[in-house]
């Protein structure tokens, strides 16, 4: 029986686990390792559809909690569906909203059943289950959607970890359960912090539910570069060749490199659009900060040689004194090059795969960048 | 000896003043009438260049108050002029900085030199003159740049109005004295009020004075759609037919409408931005307000028919989601409508008079934008 999304390896690097691959979905192929544009509220913060596929996307991510808070599931299933909905035709990922329950929500509390909230925005009482975050994805109709997980904040002890690792196994088993489109992927998220036995341990009972894909939750919850990296090192190997793995919430090129070493194909980040929105862009040399002083009349593109429509059109000064004017251009162009730059990025790791020479990139992009 | 910027009058509606032309700049052709959206600060707020065009904009307005202010005519100097600065090869028209100083500035205080003012962004004390106007506007280098002129509120008495027509025609004199760059069109504005002696004295006199074009200013500052139409109907008979005519910060459809049928060429205002930034939209049959809880579910695009970018990829829902949630896009995307929406108004105009049915045109137009 064919999966509504397929992967494929393409290729082996022969010195690290980094690997490149396609995943094909309803929606069209995604090159891997993917960056992914999150679009939290059904939109890229600032960019139109065609702005966005001409950066170099082709798979984005939306948010199932700000989705269902507003404008509700209902409103997005009774226009089309997402994708018809936003104007954008490529592959689309939602979250399961666990993540946004615990870090955004007020005062939320969980039980085996679920989560109960308060919604950040009018304060609502609502809830959050395995089935409904299924029933939910399922209306949005995402190319996939994500397993409801329990993602408890860091520093947490062990005790509690192991505690979310067993629940996110046991709803896990619930949203297959629930999941019923046969055009949209479901994908495992396996929880353990750096517990390489908790990890495994997870990892292992979500392979046996047998799912589409899997993503390693629970980093970019406030630990360092090397917690993660532990944490891959010591969950990647329990996980199916054959099948996609997402690292959730990274997009820093640091981390992409580091977690692409470990065999990870899809990465998500709010990073590129909030630091654009910040006047910070992200460049192969380190951030440029655009409000700096420095740049008041400097002729040279964000970065040179990148040919996203930022660069090809405007000046340093003109971005500089949009941001210095706050005018919306200013985040919508530096937004354009952080995203083309993070695409870039993977585009150039999966060509250092096929051409075998990953790990070396690595390292000379990682000099690049700086400290 | 040619003029920088060339107007020729195409045809002529035989049942009123109303007349399509076509401007000929550095930049290139714009036909009349013709519609400029506001860049204030050198960009359109929230949409690039090309959606810009794709709106079918082809000339467009820079305030010269505010670009003097930040990030100074200086800095768009040295990046090349606004044309490169900006981004926007087509046309483009700066004013003189004079509407703002009276209208945004704290503190300004006139005399015959010019005016003195505190600027509005960090009260820095600033001086205008008729010479200092024309030196900002050759740097920032626009096609066609405006006199510095005294526009007073309203209501006046009219020894006040007839004191700024005087001051007017003396500093459009020395404007005209100061002005050097040859690639370069510079407007005199008439000033007089609804008075009609005032208007025909002030025409006169900067007729004497032999400028590329002429503006009918002092209006759009506080009086109704009939005082506009009495000052245009006292105003554009003192004006030479081949030179074009320009009234300023018009932009509702009535009021364009209105002042075609008394030959008028050229309008800007910030209208359809700023309404589009406020969630209301501009159609043939009158004011579509996005934010109403009726359009939750509605399919439609903002009008029916439209061929612009917003209309043709989104529902209302979507963008009614976008304004709900505070995306930027919501504005971006009713903003483009709105700039599309007087472009196809005056695209209309053009046609039916080129037809000769321009007045019964006006008349079905107005009849379905209601009261
Ligand atoms: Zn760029
Ligand atoms: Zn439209």
């Amino acid at each position: 029986m064919s999966r509504p999304v397929e992967f494929q390896v393409l290729h082996r690097d022969p010195a690290s686990l980094a690997r490149r691959g396609r995943l094909s979905t309803p929606h069209g192929p995604v090159e891997t390792p993917a960056f992914m544009p999150v679009g939290t509220q059904a939109t890229v913060k600032g960019l139109t559809p065609d702005q966005l596929r001409a950066t170099g996307t082709s798979m984005l991510l939306a948010n199932t909690y700000h989705l269902a808070l507003r404008p509700g599931e209902e409103v997005v299933a009774q226009l089309g569906g997402l994708h018809r909905f936003m104007g954008w035709d490529g592959p689309i990922l939602t979250d399961s909203g666990g993540f946004q329950v615990f870090s955004l929500a007020a005062r939320s509390k969980i039980t085996e059943a679920g989560v109960a909230f308060r919604s950040h925005i009018d304060g609502r009482l609502l809830e959050l289950s395995p089935e409904s975050a299924v029933r939910i994805q399922e209306a949005l109709g995402a190319d996939v959607a994500m397993c409801f997980d329990e993602c408890p904040a860091l520093p947490a002890s062990k005790e509690t970890i192991a505690s979310a690792v067993g629940r996110t196994v046991r709803w896990a088993r619930r949203c297959k359960d629930a999941h019923t489109r046969s055009d949209q992927a479901l994908f495992g998220i396996v929880q353990g912090g750096s517990h390489a036995d908790l990890r495994g341990e997870c990892a292992e009972a979500l392979v046996a539910l047998d799912f589409d894909g899997y993503a390693v939750g629970g980093v970019s919850v406030g630990e360092s570069r090397e917690q993660v990296r532990e944490a891959l090192r010591v969950t990647t190997p329990w996980l199916p060749e054959d099948r996609p793995r997402y690292l959730m919430g990274v997009g820093r090129p640091q981390d992409i490199l580091d977690a692409v070493a470990t065999g990870i194909d899809m990465f998500d980040c709010v990073l590129p659009t909030r630091n654009g929105r910040n006047a910070t862009c992200l460049t192969g040399s380190g951030q440029v900060k655009l409000r700096n002083a420095a740049h008041r009349l400097d002729p040279r593109p964000i970065e040179e040689g990148c040919d996203c429509f930022a660069c090809q059109s405007f000046s340093r000064a003109y971005v500089r004194h949009l941001f210095m004017a706050k005018e919306m251009l200013g985040p919508i162009l530096a937004s354009i090059h952080n995203v083309a730059y993070l695409h870039r990025l993977t585009r150039q790791i999966r060509e250092a795969i096929t051409e075998e020479r990953f790990v070396q990139f690595r390292l000379e992009v990682l000099e690049a960048l700086g400290p």
